[in-house]
């Protein structure tokens, strides 16, 4: 890896472990094993690390949204992609950063946020068109509604297993969700 | 207010706007005007402060949950609640706190959090098994599963409202919920 590399990875973790304002340069520095040269040679300051840092985990975390494509009726890929593995006790990597104050306030950090979830929501909202085309859920729910609440459900999720430390109330809510799209599937056919 | 009043006023703001590592025990006495002496008269520091402030700051939050009880059926009740006016961009003073490194790995803080999240969630069981027994919801609905869907469905709507610093994604989340429940509440009516 090289240094660059190097220090875009530790600001990343220590984002996640410590926050943004309690991470400084040196922080970042020290866990990279990189020297203040270095440093700043590739970047003006801690503010430019974050964007480079973020920018990388989102790009990471938003590959996964596209399981909302491919094989599949709509309604069985909202499932298969609202039942994949979630850490929940660890968070999300970007909803955690909504939460983080310096990162909110900050301009530039908070709009690569905010994209990285606009791709995330716009893909659900068009899978559950289809779905809703499909005739696989009621003509009543609304796409730009139902994808939120969706995406809500996974990042809620995260925070009840973290105010918990366990796993169980992420699959819970999860598996209520699956539930409810079920019971709004039937509710459906019964108007057939 | 007491001093001992004003520093925990003060404890409790400073967690909400810089988070628990960001915040000295120098920056409360400054915020709430008391000085050293007295700061250290009523605190031992910065954990038992936090333990006061988190404390009253989660008894505010949770009286509202008793609107899950009172007049109204089960699923009315249920609706009513997450009708509740939320101001997204501004988070959830107790969510929030879970996503505080500092905080979740804080063993004391993290058990006042957690044990205001199994409150809300006990509530939100009982009704939900009262709506699905007064056959208002279907009985495929598990009770202690759609409890931790539905508070997700609020907790992660003030992630994604403030992602976007808008109102909107918390409204359409809670939006896309509520039409979930009314189409889950039309298909025990075909079964009947």
């Amino acid at each position: 890896m090289s240094a660059r590399e190097q220090l875009t990875g530790a600001m990343a973790e220590l984002l996640w472990e410590r926050g943004y304002a309690a991470t400084s340069p040196r922080d970042v520095m020290a866990r990279a094993g990189v020297g203040q040269g270095s440093m700043y040679h590739h970047f003006s300051g801690k503010h430019e690390l974050a964007v480079e840092a973020l920018s990388a985990v989102i790009g990471d975390a938003t590959g996964e949204v596209s399981l909302l494509e491919g094989e599949g009726s709509p309604l069985e890929r909202m499932k298969r992609y609202l039942s994949l593995p979630r850490p929940g006790t660890q968070g999300c990597r970007v909803g955690r950063m909504t939460q983080d104050p310096q990162v909110v306030t900050d301009a530039e950090l908070i709009t690569i946020v905010a994209s990285a979830f606009d791709t995330m929501l716009g893909r659900w909202e068009q899978t559950i068109a289809e779905a809703v085309e499909a005739g696989e859920l009621p003509a009543s729910i609304r796409p730009a509604d139902l994808a939120r609440t969706l995406a809500a459900v996974i990042q809620g999720g995260y925070v009840l297993a973290r105010a918990k430390g366990e796993q169980g109330p992420m699959d819970a809510a999860i598996r209520g969700a699956l539930s409810l799209l079920d019971a709004a599937h039937s509710a459906v056919d019964a108007d057939h």
